[in-house]
């Protein structure tokens, strides 16, 4: 066995308190290395005559990516407390994994070698709120959604979808739009609206701030928004702000008040300023995200800003009921703000949801004292590069698939933020290059997964659009334009992920089969077992497995021995 | 190169900020597997017509241990954000390493292949008081230290040293005796004082406080204290407490109240209550220290619990002025207790010392919101392997000290408390078979290692003791019975480690040669050099290297071509 390859340390994915009870630990193998791997576990003070009293529990071999296998158990240590190590064999040979190193045989006189989860503290256990994993979300865009009150329309506005999309043109969209379309969302299935940035700012996606504190006047007033929240509430529907707190907006009064009055500003210090005067050109002079002179990052070590941000997060969620918040760039902004973040947002409201929008690998914030999910960009990523660019096969689909579920804990990966698309991405419709059968299956891997989906504006009626911002286009809302028959096809999907939540978040995940481009996979819980056979090529493909006894055909092609190109079926055990 | 061997993950030990400016970058391989390994590495918004704008640095060897070489690089990223690739080469082999896999070749279409180390928050930097890297501790057991006051001793002291200490015997050491003795710390060299724990308790060891704001009155009163604080700053020493904060006394009054009043009792959720009524046998049915009756767990996740211990974190800081906190059994409280506890103390002493006992590893605690250091039992177990036991050679003793140092941050190392017992343990001089040349050889170690040391009362004066409660004697003060041998030998090396500063944090450790039972190591900076040379076994030894030209001894056996047994030397290079 490669020891080189053998890996655990307690703590992030491999070690975690999966609820107040339950321990959930893995290690990590050599793909195809090892035959079985059994815990040796024990209550750390357990001692008798005949000495430490240990239990030994087989762990399952939980998923296979490209160099590793991967082995789980979950434990429910009787005091709260685990000492632990890992029995490894292979045919004969037997090797004993502990912290303190490898042994060929487990060492039984101290507890010192063992790995440690000292205590189960309910209070440290990563918790996102219940409601969101059954939730389906919706992105909304608001200047792009729908104009309901041409009333509020910014100077300038375009008739809708008049033009394509430019950097800085407008078309009017407001929450009245959002009001007088619930329905649609109704009817898909959506059960939560992630808004991108409603407050005062001055481009058309308002990631640019004014004023965190005031809603911008295009959309409406706070009267609306309250009646907009209610509408959502009333249908079933959360509601999610964007909180751009990694800068503001050029024209935000503090970083006007810096330009105008450079070092005698008392808002010196709430920005990131490395000389005076402030400069823009070549490069701006003060810390900026990316270089953009217009968004100049806020000093969130700055008690004043701090205390200003917390004050914007408690206030739309205790004067409007907001449900979450979507953090723009949130891993720039220091871990120590978002700690506090979060103790705030959840003391007015325990169950809020806190999105953070970070692309790469984002253990250091989801530890259960910062953020209840990120953006699940690495599930994007491989989806599109199986179904939609083709660059890779159903097999390494699947590792990849298995190394970002292993990636974190399963609490974690339960409130995770799936997407296909979102205003900083070309339309998933586009990426497939306009093959709706294609996007058909990409909406399919995102419904049948853990997590919380989030379907952008549009996406469900077959809109297009490249990079922003061609993704950005008016919402089509005449019927004869609206590709009726995918949103027909999300629709029952999101109705099949309502009815089976084996489907959501209940069901483990398992590959069955990944055969070039064909792949087959079950969710499962005790009770109930679904397998979603795919078949992701232009052609029609064999199969080379065989649907169980016992189960029957819910949504999708019924299948003999083949798929055709494209097809899909989904098969139930009663 | 053995992929599956090569690890990385942002955060903890792999990439962390230094200080304000700084980023360490550390890759892990398999042993002798590569022959260099260089950084590519851009500021992730840095395009040009160009493409993405990236360097290269190459990274330095830093460690070897029984697996893996680990290879290090400090970069000052100019706007304070990261993203970096590994190349590995082995002859003509090369491999790019990435957090979305392995490359033939790095990819710069897209910065997303890329780790990411978003932004170098200052505030986030794991950051442990300046002051305890020049830090040398001395762990006073009070009631065994000396007795200045027998006008506090409590009913049925015996007196001093007349007996073997025993779990429930008492000598009538106070605060008074270590004022008086202040002279023998200072003439050591030691500049800190950790007391173990002082408030009312019950036991001679005062684990079982019955009062977190009273000073037990065996030891004198608050007046005393504050006299010994005084006395103590006074002559460059400062003063650690012990809070046990984990479980309270048997007789601490919210507990008592639970005895009496059991269901009803206010204090109910003070603790972790399984069933009523609460029995204590065969084990107690709530949750307690290990399975100790007398040793209630305190619940810290009840807000009223939590104010109160809070209360008592801050009552000794700004009342009396301690220094530090050693936190006993912090691995069983809760994390979010700590961050908590870790605020409240830096608001009022901002470089107060936050020190936690773990035995285990504990990242998980040293990440900057919680603990300055922990008790660093990986080094007291490879120095006592190595040299009392002689379980290991030097060169698993240089491997040990390699895994331990990669372990953690630099800045983690730099601050942690390094001991080679304790009045948990056997003491030194009894592990080493009562053989004083190991036990200074021991020292040897200690005192020119990283971190802050730790000297164990009477340690320097040779004193023997099994494990608890046989470590726990009276202190010897009797001239005539101590060992000022031992005494010298110590005082030399806290001397050497005063006035070269490489010996104690700025230098670099770099194992030069590790044979059989002789061992070679470089401190090193920029401007200063230190070789120490040891030989651990009871034979002298050759030496199979020299000194380089241009260094001279400064303590220990000057060296011809071999160490006599148990010899040191230490050279340094002007």
């Amino acid at each position: 066995m490669l020891r080189e390859a053998i890996y655990h340390r307690a703590g992030n994915n491999y070690a975690y308190a999966y609820d107040e009870t339950t321990l959930h630990i893995r290690l990590r193998t050599k793909k195809g290395d090892v035959d079985s791997v059994t815990l040796i576990h024990g209550d750390p003070y357990d001692w008798t005559k005949d000495g430490w009293q240990t239990s030994r529990s087989l762990m399952t071999l939980s998923g296979t990516d490209e160099y590793f296998d991967y082995y789980f158990i979950a434990i429910k240590p009787p005091f709260r407390r685990l000492r632990y190590g890992f029995e490894l064999k292979n045919g004969d040979e037997k090797l004993v994994f502990t912290e303190k190193g490898f042994y060929n045989d487990a060492p039984f006189d101290d507890t010192a070698y063992y790995f440690c989860f000292p205590f189960l503290n309910g209070i440290d256990v990563f918790r996102a709120p219940s409601w969101v994993k059954d939730t389906v979300w919706y992105q909304i865009f608001p200047e792009r959604f729908a104009n309901g009150d041409t009333s509020n329309d910014p100077e300038g506005s375009l008739p809708w979808a008049s033009e394509e999309p430019k950097f800085n043109n407008f078309f009017g969209g407001d929450f009245q739009g959002v009001i007088d379309h619930i329905d649609h969302l109704v009817k898909l299935g959506v059960t939560g609206i992630y808004f991108t940035p409603i407050f005062k700012a001055k481009s058309n996606h308002k990631y640019d701030t004014i004023d965190y504190l005031e809603i911008d006047p295009q959309f409406g007033d706070k009267e609306t928004f309250k009646q907009l929240v209610k509408v959502c509430h009333e249908n079933g529907i959360k509601v999610m702000l964007d909180a751009v707190f990694n800068h503001s907006g050029y024209y935000f009064e503090p970083f006007q008040d810096v330009l105008q009055n450079q070092e005698n500003s008392s808002y010196k210090n709430w920005f990131h300023l490395r000389e005076f005067p402030i400069q823009t050109e070549p490069r701006p002079n003060y810390d900026a995200f990316a270089f953009e002179k217009a968004m100049p990052k806020l000093n969130t070590e700055n008690p004043e800003v701090r205390d200003y941000l917390l004050k914007v997060a408690r206030y739309w969620v205790e004067e409007f009921d907001i449900d979450g918040w979507r953090l723009d760039v949130a891993n720039e902004v220091d871990h120590s703000f978002w700690r506090e973040f979060r103790t705030a947002v959840k003391s007015i409201k325990p169950d809020a949801y806190i999105l953070g929008e970070i692309w790469h690998d984002s253990m250091n914030w989801l530890q259960g004292d910062q953020f209840d999910a990120v953006m699940n960009y690495p599930f994007t990523n491989a989806a599109l590069d199986f179904v939609a660019k083709e660059t890779i096969d159903a097999k390494v689909f699947a590792e990849k698939i298995t190394a970002v579920l292993h990636m974190y804990p399963e609490n974690v990966n339960e409130a995770a933020f799936n997407l296909l698309g979102s205003h900083d991405t070309k339309r998933v419709l586009t990426f497939c290059d306009e093959n709706k059968d294609k996007m058909k299956l990409l909406f399919l891997l995102m419904l049948t997964f853990k997590g919380t989906p989030c379907i952008y504006y549009g996406d469900e009626i077959g809109m297009t659009g490249g990079n922003d911002p061609g993704c950005r286009k008016c919402m089509e809302w005449d019927e004869t334009e609206q590709d009726l028959d995918l949103f027909n096809h999300i629709q029952s999907l999101l109705t099949l992920r309502q009815n089976h939540k084996v489907l959501a978040n209940d069901g483990e995940i398992k590959f069955i089969n990944a055969t070039e481009q064909t792949l087959v996979y079950e969710r499962s819980t005790e009770e109930e077992s679904i397998w979603i056979l795919l078949n992701a090529s232009e052609n029609s493909a064999d199969l080379s497995i065989d649907i169980p006894e016992g189960y029957s055909l819910i949504l999708g092609s019924s299948i003999s021995d083949s798929l055709p190109a494209y097809g899909f079926s989904i098969y139930r055990r009663n």
